[in-house]
């Protein structure tokens, strides 16, 4: 409440072979993923895709989100998760060292 | 309020060379434009590129989608802005006849 939302876009690519895999395993999430999704300030958050590209769309409502991503990267599930589609992902060379996923920027936005 | 939120994921491409002056004219967008997005039900609308590939995502919020589009093509300053955009973007052939972006689908979502 109050404070400001960042909002990120994000790409990646899925490996042609595994998208009925990664679309079936996103349909039905573990739940326990969600909640540390939710603990660690994640909102309204979507993944798109087109043939080989994903892409996702999230707010960030937290205070600190370089500590909120160290407790999402420390959880126990959410490394079993990222084990599965880490996997099934190939990542673009030029994302950020330590990210999976590109972050590219907002060029518009209205609320 | 108490109404669906549908939201939206969309592809375009931007011409190379226009690159530049697309994201300047989206960096001062004209207040008719955002006026008439508002009107259309439109909210929370983002657009991210990653080389020449645009990604839009935005939330409708209204109950008829095709009769707030049709209003926001019939806005003569819409009109005017697409006539500028549509020459910087390439749209991909593949997008629903009659449509300018690419709509893709959502394969995952939290709120």
């Amino acid at each position: 409440v109050g404070g400001a939302v960042r909002r990120f876009g994000q790409l990646i690519n899925v490996k042609p072979d595994r998208i009925d895999e990664y679309e079936r395993l996103h349909a039905d999430p573990w739940p326990e993923v969600l909640d540390q999704i939710r603990r660690s300030n994640i909102r309204n958050y979507s993944i798109y895709r087109h043939a080989d590209l994903l892409f996702a769309y999230f707010e960030y409502i937290g205070q600190d989100f370089a500590a909120d991503m160290t407790a999402m990267a420390a959880d126990p599930v959410i490394q079993e998760w990222w084990a599965r589609t880490d996997a099934m992902q190939d990542p673009f060379p030029e994302r950020t060292p330590g990210d999976w996923w590109l972050t590219i920027p907002e060029i518009f936005h209205t609320d």
